[in-house]
């Protein structure tokens, strides 16, 4: 089954779902954010048919995350690296690593991976910053706003979800 | 198609993926973090069909994400709002809007959203940050490292990654 294609919609998260929401292919993500490369570690790694993960890895080409490059010849075998389009992913790798570690419904001792500073080991997470002072910015301060290129519905879908949540909070 | 599950998978983004993965439920997500709460209006922000919309709002709801609260008796009607581990997914959701304004083949004058900080109108954008010193992280700096939980596949992937890279990057 063919999902349906989120390109036409005027929203970045849908063109990021696009991109890269198909869950096998964050899956091969997180795999090249390792370092992982070929398409037989891919495999073993991901549990994805190898069938499926070609044609995954060729989504993810085609969108211009990752690129292949040729280690051997006679036969022609290929590894998979990220481009900078890829590695400009991370924090939504991160992003889901974090929240499945605290709320994937695992105990502490359970904790598969964990993300450090590798100058300190100390642990790390995701935080919103001003893009201008490098201050962090708590989440209840983030505001979404239309940007310049919003259309009718996604000006509609930040004005009224502003209004019912100033309703609901009143 | 009912898509295989994840949630046997000793993976913290396997994890995420298994309760927030589907790409409706993260345009779910996208709206209930803007304030949306009713299915008549997360159906029109969406496109999702009625139905279809229903069982991805039972599958969150099941997930711990959302909570349903009435609003309204005879008939009974209900709005979706997020709970404070739905809330906790916010990082995800911003670094998919991130990714998108950026790498979505946007110009800039096609940008349909954009983040700032509230009290300033600055823009914002998400960082690894020490948990310790509150420090900025650089995406290079990120080390991942084997959890007190890690069977014996998470730790290969992790180990050989890392011996994956060393060798590309001599």
């Amino acid at each position: 089954m063919k999902p349906k294609s989120f390109a036409h919609m005027v929203c970045p998260v849908a063109r990021a779902l696009e991109a890269v929401g198909d869950r096998w292919s964050l899956l091969i993500l997180r795999d090249l954010f390792l370092g992982l490369a070929r398409h037989d570690d891919l495999s073993r790694s991901t549990g994805i048919p190898p069938t499926t993960l070609s044609s995954r890895l060729r989504q993810l080409e085609g969108q211009g995350l990752l690129a292949r490059r040729p280690y051997q010849t006679n036969p022609s075998r290929y590894e998979y690296v990220l481009t900078p389009v890829g590695e400009a992913a991370w924090p939504i790798l991160l992003g889901l690593a974090q929240w499945g570690n605290a709320h994937g419904g695992l105990a502490p001792a359970e904790v598969p991976i964990e993300f450090v500073d590798r100058r300190t080991a100390h642990p790390i997470h995701l935080e919103a910053v001003d893009s201008l002072t490098g201050d962090r910015v708590s989440a209840a301060d983030i505001e979404v706003r239309a940007g310049p290129g919003a259309d009718e519905l996604a000006r509609w879908r930040i004005a009224h979800g502003e209004e019912t949540r100033r309703v609901r909070d009143r």
